[in-house]
């Protein structure tokens, strides 16, 4: 099963994609893409072409994206909200089913506990997925995200054989 | 020339189509598309399909999109910024330029004065475009974001004679 993160921003919108044989965890790519400068439609156009070229090369069968929202002021937040719109509605297109995880619950899931800082976060996904260059920040992020949704998704599956 | 205005929100999206010849305003359509129930993803794939559907049947020139931010909370910050992502990501797939305008600015183009109360907006929608009817007041507010950007356009056109 392949599983897509995504660190949505509206500058650069991080991404990784990994696979997940059981707990097994394989990396497969990660990336950023760039909204660039010009008008912000066209910004937000190139981040979801980005992501559904993305989708295209790599075929997930899962995808998920950080929840955020604690920004100090609402133009931040609105910015963001604005990418992790095209961040949801690209997956989406895709027929994907979308995991949402606050960036404490991704934390957790990588590395033990919620208020990791970021370096331990990437030593973490290094460690988990061995031999993996992250493209940026964003997409490291994105990875843990994914890994996150994977642990999420074989839990899931292991309560539903449990209680077959 | 055809503008189309969007005012953009999660469970509701009003949309407004008008016609503009020189001075001369006609209403062409409005209406409300909603995003219903279900996962984020599944609800912002269905306002930008019915945005799509909007613009393929009536092929607007331009599009203007309304600016808003101030809300109380994060929360619904996030929510209005995550439509607003695909309010401006639809008229962008189509190529259209896209004017944005605060809701002072949509105020005081439509009544003159930035800081009327919605009952006096639509009054004035009704009174430049003669019979038209509004499908809620999310289309009404569309209508006026299309109103303004008419006039804007307008405007430029004329500066633009000007300087010629």
């Amino acid at each position: 099963m392949r599983v897509l993160g995504i660190d949505p921003g509206l500058q650069n919108m991080g991404w990784g994609v990994i696979e997940t044989d059981g707990a097994r965890l394989r990396h497969v790519a990660n990336g950023i893409v760039h909204s660039g400068k010009g008008d912000l439609g066209v910004r937000l156009l190139r981040l979801c072409e980005g992501l559904r070229a993305v989708i295209a090369a790599h075929r997930p069968d899962a995808a998920a994206v950080e929840q955020t929202f604690v920004n100090k002021d609402a133009v931040g937040t609105l910015k963001l909200g604005q990418a992790r719109g095209i961040a949801l509605l690209a997956p989406a297109e895709a027929g994907l089913e979308i995991g949402e995880y606050a960036p404490n619950a991704v934390k957790k899931a990588v590395v033990g506990v919620g208020h990791a800082a970021k370096d331990q976060v990437q030593h973490m996904v290094r460690h988990q997925l061995p031999g993996v260059d992250f493209a940026g920040a964003d997409a490291a992020d994105a990875l843990a995200i994914a890994i996150c949704h994977a642990h999420h998704l074989q839990s899931r599956a292991l309560r539903i054989k449990v209680s077959a």
